[in-house]
């Protein structure tokens, strides 16, 4: 199943070939899960065109993991990036930072000139849960979506100094998912899904889920004491291909114009395009505070 | 004003001295900032030592700030900790892990055995809004609690060698807030309040908010390109004195049994027993799930 949030948080089924939407009778797609999924329809059906999609779903929690791909893992290494990654890297993504699909990523031109992109699996937990093994796990794994986690590589060198990173990456509008949640049940094999990021059209970013170091319930298990809610989302790292790692990166950084599309075969496309701050209000971006 | 939840999730307003609770008529603290605080009374009056108290909110989100102060930078200069620590770190706290007053830290055996406490003054963002000024930070700043930053140093010893620290301070049960609010009107000087964190009775940590680096207002603007929710959360900073730092540090750890008594003057005192996690649960702690 095609799980959506669209016009004013309405939450429908996606039947995309027949192009409809069929409503659920559900305030939430956070809701539909703390439910068990037991959600009856509202009666009413529309027509695909005549909905606008919004984020599929406002987690409680949205982990962010990294170091899980080799291939990304060797790109950083190769560039001399400040730190090793290694494995098990866990923080709480910015919950208010959430676009939707077709949302615009705003350039915080006052913040940042490197402004990267990185495309990644995001599984969605079904049930609430904490302190179990990998065996168990993939029981807590309800969905997939994508997410293209957007990255102020400037911010990102001077935070990490700090041991810490995610000011950069929970700037306003830097967290695109979707474009709908895709139910396990429709996903044959979640370890070997294709992936692809591209800008203005340009492949930037190729892989797959089988190139990871560890196995998504394994990676559910790893995090569960820090406890689930259910609909909580937790996102499995990126692939290779990010504008910082190029030997010209600046040639990469995201631009107020570009398209970026996330696609991850078998889930879905999230595409957004990247607006001026002064495209987006109609002022001058304003300046970072200092200290 | 004292602001409290109770019970199984009712506010109230605490008036202290009387040992009168006023409960609410709002279905959280949370929504009681939501409404810019214009919310009337139930009519209920309930006597103090009648009710139980709970964590005071339960935010939208939680930011959590480090580095704020001079005495705490120093200390862990001084003992050559993995990274230096810079202004203006900031991560996202584990929601899930928060718990309230009197409510039993339950030590997870199986994952740590470094088990730490970090006395900090919490600010309640009283509004939503972003990318604004200090000139205007004063405005969102509705009131203050107390937390206490439980933090598992040996894990985020850890994770510091990646460049973040998060699992090691999201455990279950490791982010105590409490006891109550107190709203800006009742507090003369956010920058003149005296911090003192007790373990069993003996003082750890003291210090008081005057040693910071940063004035509140500009620490919230400083932040406010992340977005705040009306009734988030933004840490502000431990001060010196945690165990890490000791010279024999094995012995300053807290262990089950302990009782850490966290208190900023004229905010309130928030006490947490440590708890085995077999007194907790009846079983053996589970181990860390590895890759």
């Amino acid at each position: 199943m095609k799980l959506i949030t669209f016009d004013e948080g309405r939450v429908g089924r996606l039947e995309l070939e027949e192009g409809v939407v069929i409503e659920l009778d559900v305030p939430s797609t956070r809701e539909y899960f703390e439910r068990g999924g037991k959600v009856g329809e509202t009666g009413e059906r529309l027509r695909y065109e005549d909905v606008t999609l919004r984020a599929p779903i406002r987690p409680k929690k949205f982990f962010h993991t990294a170091g899980n791909f080799i291939d990304h893992h060797n790109e950083l290494t190769a560039v001399d990036w400040s730190h090793p990654v290694h494995k098990g890297i866990v923080f709480f993504q910015n919950l208010d930072a959430i676009i939707g699909p077709d949302d615009d990523i705003v350039y915080p031109e006052g913040l940042t000139k490197e402004l990267d992109y990185e495309l990644e699996l995001a599984i969605v937990i079904g049930k609430s849960g904490k302190f179990f093994g990998p065996d168990e796990a993939e029981d807590y794994i309800a969905g997939f979506t994508v997410f293209n986690d957007i990255t102020a590589r400037d911010i990102q060198r001077k935070e990490m100094e700090s041991g810490v990173f995610s000011f950069s990456k929970g700037i306003d509008t830097f967290c695109p998912i979707g474009p709908w949640m895709v139910t396990k049940d429709e996903v044959p094999d979640m370890h070997n899904l294709p992936m692809e990021l591209r800008v203005n059209g340009e492949v930037r970013q190729q892989g797959n889920t089988n190139k990871t170091r560890i196995t998504w319930p394994h990676l559910v298990a790893y995090h569960s004491p820090q406890v689930y809610s259910a609909g909580d989302l937790i996102t499995t790292g990126t692939i290779s291909g990010v504008a910082a790692v190029q030997p010209n990166p600046f040639d990469f950084y995201l631009q107020p114009g570009d398209v970026v599309e996330a696609e991850i075969k078998g889930i879905g496309t999230l595409r957004n395009k990247v607006v001026s701050w002064e495209e987006a209000y109609g002022e001058p971006a304003p300046k970072r505070v200092d200290w």
